[in-house]
């Protein structure tokens, strides 16, 4: 998935719900910036420490380790995507298909805006999961299986109503969709451009996600 | 691209053009394996040299930088896969879209025999690409364009016998498929499982890859 409004979406829930963005947040925030653009295991705490202008015995006062850090950054992730499916795929207003078009258009938007530095915050981990420790595992496969779950509802959706083919398993479709999007975005990165976004949803619609 | 049998082909490539695996040979060989399964950035040099058993300095008399290595893996990445390609997408003796059957079931069998640790190592750097040199984009595009190439063209043969709809774009459509098939390595290996793998292909020939 791409990140086209997590930081935006991230601060105004730090606003909220404690009046300002504690250092706590803030250094989620940045994480989760930074992780979104490049590895994990690369990417060293004082990096993080020096963008968000904290010292190094603060960061631990926060968290134990970087992998406690990290685990947070990933909820935080997971955190802002739920709010962001729910309002995409959970819109009554939009025929059910059009909530996916919506949701890739974002995503592509989103790629353009951050020129093509920013992926997937989760799928990058994914990646580098036979260096990280096993509770990231669970983690990434939980957020995985949420995202396919707001997405097959959505699909289920355009069954009903006749706008998606019936003899297709809803479940097996969004996971399909989830991988194939997962790649595309890596060759968008690749690529410096939208193009391999857009044929990936051409090809999509063209002959799966159609009645 | 999984790695199902890069390294005992590239053993035969070495045994055959010197007569022996020397050390420069064997050090990519090792590099390949590594970073198929590990990030490049976060993967130290020593790491590599352990592994062969070789000291720092006869590193630096084959390699000026741990990037000129890096390439030299790519290189040789790029080289097994087209000895591979050509063999599965080229073989005029199998249907084409038994050749597209086929190198899925031997990616498959790959996850499986390396147990889900070990990836596609170009799929792997592109999505480091940020912390990574600029001549490894070009290197990892052209591999990529490469790959799409031999499925084009097999494609093609399966359109001209009537095996695949005329009413695609078979470079578009292998553009979907290795983008797709990046995305199902990469969730294989968060499942350790080979139903990602299995399910994509599934989708694929079910609604995309048909007459």
């Amino acid at each position: 998935m791409d990140d086209s409004d997590g930081g935006a979406a991230m601060s105004r829930i730090g606003a909220r719900s404690e009046g300002r963005l504690d250092t706590r947040e803030e250094l989620v925030r940045i994480g989760t910036e930074i992780w979104s653009e490049q590895g994990f295991c690369s990417t060293g705490i004082e990096h993080v420490l020096r963008r968000a202008g904290v010292p190094k015995g603060s960061f631990y006062h926060y968290f134990a380790s970087k992998d406690e850090f990290g685990l947070a950054v990933v909820d935080n992730y997971a955190r802002l995507w739920e709010l962001k499916l729910t309002r995409i795929f959970g819109n009554a207003q939009v025929p059910p298909l059009d909530r996916v078009r919506n949701y890739l258009a974002e995503g592509i938007r989103g790629m353009e805006k951050h020129e093509f530095r920013r992926g997937c915050l989760v799928g990058n981990l994914a990646q580098e999961l036979a260096a990280l420790s096993a509770p990231f595992r669970e983690r990434i496969s939980h957020v995985f299986a949420s995202w396919e779950g707001h997405l097959t509802r959505c699909l289920t959706e355009a069954q009903r109503t006749g706008s998606l083919r019936s003899d297709a398993d809803a479940a097996e479709l969004a996971r399909f969709f989830w991988t194939g999007w997962e790649g595309a975005i890596l060759m968008a990165k690749l690529d410096r451009s939208t193009v391999p976004l857009e044929q990936f949803r051409d090809v999509l619609f063209r002959w799966v996600l159609r009645p």
